[in-house]
């Protein structure tokens, strides 16, 4: 009856000396496999691959992965896998985290001793710098034991520095000699999983006999393709907020007098706020892809909200949820003009008190920036990094909305269009979203990502990213295999060069997801259709949903 | 497997049309009850009671209900309650809202239907301003039903409003003339309690037969007592939070770079902190009472940031997490000193750029003044109520704490005591909590509360509040009863008037969770001894935990 939490004697890896009753219900959980991976298997070669866009440029990059085949394993077959031969793997986390890391790891782990012999894993620690620098902790059943089935990536920790230039790829080289390393797992984003193939090639290049496999991670939801649905993290960040959202609408339904601006993580793409509006059913929300695609201003988006707000107060209905992603300053093109003139002005003149260094804006940013809140005018000109140049992530763009709005709404008041008091809160769900406890979906899912690359690398493939198939169906159902990681990309120029990239997935104004939430949003704007998704759950009826973007995907696809 | 919503055909009453699966799941829960209410009882007076503190003057302000005993529902007996009865009974919500209310609400109205003939229930309508303008809804089991295990208040709504003046009473006597009144349930807090207890003795008083019931409702929990264990709500409201900080750790030690200033909701007490505290072991903890009970200042609460801070990063780590009280800043006396000044101040002076009004500052406030951050200092001087006075409501107390930690670091670090970079977030965790689904806790506790005040109701009651206890032992050994409102009572001193009011339950520094808190806190502070509570389940071994705060207080008490 007890909510205090439980000692965990055998736990000598992990920092912490305590778990939480939930803590350590998740950690015997024994997570289902999908049965290609429940006995012995084929790893089968496809077709021939290609590039995402400017294929030439990528055969140029990849001389030796471009071209090669996906992958896919399929139960017995002729050329099943020894269990006889023992494998040194590396593994590493790279870049922010997301919720069901730790089972990547475990899927690598169990898949090395169940279908191996004497093989080791070692965790590089921090990031690629861990490769670099040769930091690394070799994973052993008591060390990964306390970090079944929970959040965070704190079993070896993460990074963000990319392995890039020449030294670095030989200090690579030397840690995959060293430690004599047949694998290397990389578990990242877009650039990372980048990074992955360029090491991929590099160690093909030079018969370096070290292969590296990649593993989709990223909360935000904008690594995914055809092959591989849905990066590990999205199900469980989204819930969490979901559930933050439908409190707080079920919140300003019953207290009938706040507006609510809740800004949601996401910086790149908008697929977490769509994803939240399409579990919450919020009164407004706004989509930066759409922002950019209708080339709107902060006025027209300013004009939209209070538009809404206005016809609700009409309605009797002063109270309401608004959705705003992070990166929306990000999609409006005058803003990124005015910034643009302003790091360019800052770097040279005196911000003068009477104002005459606004003389140098062009008349578009002069206009945006005296219709900006004085609040946030101060921010752009204060908040600079050392650079000297504006800090966009440090502007908190649900205050500056609502500021927006309120003055919006005192004009509108002032000629009558609008009666009524206007009270505004802000919220931003961020950090709190990347260390949850897996939802079953991720947690079953980075176990087969896990347990797959642990079969790709068996199979002796390189420059794959393991992909999980067929996510509607039961675990049992889902199809096991790696994706040409050269298939995914793409080239972007910089200083002159092609550089090699695998797009983000933005979120798709013609996808499923979105026609659907565009085909609600005006019934959710002026009725209240509000649905709270509760806490996250891991026994009952509940605890298996995925997520609707992803289901609407697979559904559109098929 | 789909996290789509769930089409409730049968729900009149709420305005959403869907729910969540993890909603529809709980609204057929079959709630336990203590064994006491399952069959029959009699309810049993106690000894003669008191007042909490001047029981002379509680006397003259009570003069017909003061004295009263308890009472306590016992199985059988003598005197067994008859089912020939119809009651006609309001209910009303009153003050901000906490998980569990609707099953306040459904446990009166289940009591009614089960132990009654032909009872009515009415709900008035947006808070005590429904039931002085006669504002109200009849209670049918369709319209209950949606409710059932549902956070929020928006069954009937909530309100602010007091029945205080003498016309708002007569305006009350009205309504319950009109609708024949047997009893009114108000729900709601300390200040909601001392109401009822008013609108209890005005009813004797002029002999109209409407009795008046309380219950404990804030998700602050400062309304506790020996009989009255917990207000509801409480318990929820915690572990969200708790959840939400136990991520926030988690992704500290993952990220191992940032620290975490989390506000936590909770104006008057620093009840939630401590509890949250207790769940999930933060580095650093603020707590109100303490810092009243030292008269600490701000000066000094921040360098004890500092300073752990400083020796954490001696230890190598250079992250953590920190807790702070909403109302940190209402239990510094230094601060309350000096924005009493700012208001006479600002009240008849022009705030001049040169700072000259700053003069009129006495030295300390001068001083405290000019150590507080620019954009306080900002806040300060331009964010002021209608009346001029300065908002401190509005001042976010965890940017502000951040702030003076970094000018305090950078001093250091100049200093050469400090070598590592500062990197700090900031969070309030604070109306996502207030309407959560209710935990098991919650759930059964609030049930029990309404089913107990229909019993109190039932058997003639008045001027009590619904009093359940032995929490700690299952569900069916709980005791029910009613604790006379007027032994809460103490008087306050307003206006040169006497004032009944019941105490604020504050944080005892005396107390066993307080104690346990600070018996820990040092190790908390160098070592990560973090935990991570998870989102709130609803079954499994986690489901029926209940919050250390009260565990800790029934210990003591025992």
């Amino acid at each position: 009856m007890s909510s205090s939490s439980v000692n965990l004697k055998a736990v000598p890896g992990r920092l912490t000396s305590s778990y939480s009753e939930v803590q350590a219900s998740r950690l015997d959980v024994s997570l289902p496999l999908p049965s290609v991976l429940k006995s012995s298997f084929s790893v089968v070669d496809g077709p021939k691959s290609s590039a995402a866009g400017n294929p030439e440029e990528i055969a140029k990059l990849f001389p030796n992965l471009f071209g090669q085949p996906s992958a896919v394993l399929n139960p017995g077959g002729s050329s099943v896998l020894s269990k006889d031969i023992s494998l040194k793997i590396g593994v590493v986390l790279s870049g922010g985290q997301a919720p069901g890391g730790h089972n990547v790891i475990s899927g690598i782990f169990d898949y090395l001793q169940q279908r191996t012999s004497g093989s080791t894993v070692y965790g590089f620690k921090g990031g690629p710098a861990g490769i670099m620098k040769g930091k690394y902790v070799e994973l052993s059943a008591e060390f990964v034991y306390p970090y079944r089935n929970q959040g965070g990536f704190d079993m070896i920790a993460s990074g963000r520095d990319k392995i890039e230039t020449p030294e670095q790829f030989k200090q690579a080289e030397e840690t995959a000699k060293t430690l004599d390393l047949d694998g290397l797992v990389v578990i990242g984003g877009d650039d990372s999983n980048t990074n992955a193939c360029l090491l991929a090639e590099y160690f093909r290049g030079k018969n370096i006999k070290t292969r590296v496999i990649g593993c989709p991670k990223t909360i935000d939801g904008d690594l995914k393709s055809k092959e591989v649905p849905v990066s590990f993290g999205f199900d469980t960040a989204c819930k969490l907020y979901s559930e933050m959202i439908g409190n707080v609408m079920t919140d300003a339904r019953s207290t009938g007098k706040y507006y609510h601006f809740v800004r949601l993580m996401g910086r790149a793409a908008s697929h977490i706020t769509l994803e939240c509006a399409l579990e919450t059913h919020p009164n407004i929300t706004i989509i930066g892809e759409e922002v950019a695609a209708k080339k709107q201003t902060l006025k027209s988006v300013t004009d939209y909200i209070t538009d809404i707000i206005c016809k609700r107060s009409e309605l009797g209905f002063n109270y309401g949820v608004i959705l705003i992603p992070e990166g929306l300053i990000d999609f409006i093109p005058e803003v990124q003009q005015l910034i643009a003139e302003l790091n360019e002005i800052l770097a040279h003149d005196v911000v003068d008190e009477a104002g005459v260094w606004k003389k140098k804006l062009k008349s578009q940013s002069h206009e945006l920036f005296e219709f900006l809140p004085p609040t946030i005018q101060e921010q752009l000109l204060l908040e600079r990094d050392p650079h000297g140049n504006v800090q966009v992530a440090k502007i908190e763009t649900e205050k500056m909305l609502l500021q927006m709005v309120e003055t919006e709404l005192d004009k509108r008041k002032q000629e009558g269009k609008y009666k009524r008091d206007f009270l505004g809160k802000t919220h931003f769900f961020g950090y709190e979203g990347r260390c949850g406890l897996p939802t079953n979906f991720d947690a079953n899912y980075c176990y087969a990502l896990g347990f797959g690359a642990g079969a790709l690398l068996h199979s002796g493939k390189t420059g794959l990213i393991s992909s999980v198939g067929n996510l509607a169906a039961p675990v049992e159902q889902w199809t096991v295999g790696g994706t040409a990681l050269t298939s995914l990309m793409d080239v972007e120029r910089r200083h002159g060069k092609f550089k090699p990239v695998i797009k983000k997935a933005m979120v798709e104004l013609e996808g499923a997801p979105f026609k659907k939430f565009a085909s609600f949003r005006d019934e959710w704007a002026l009725k209240n259709r509000y649905v709270n998704p509760g806490p996250i759950q891991f026994l009952g009826p509940a605890a298996n949903a995925i997520n609707n973007t992803l289901l609407l995907e697979l559904g559109a696809q098929a």
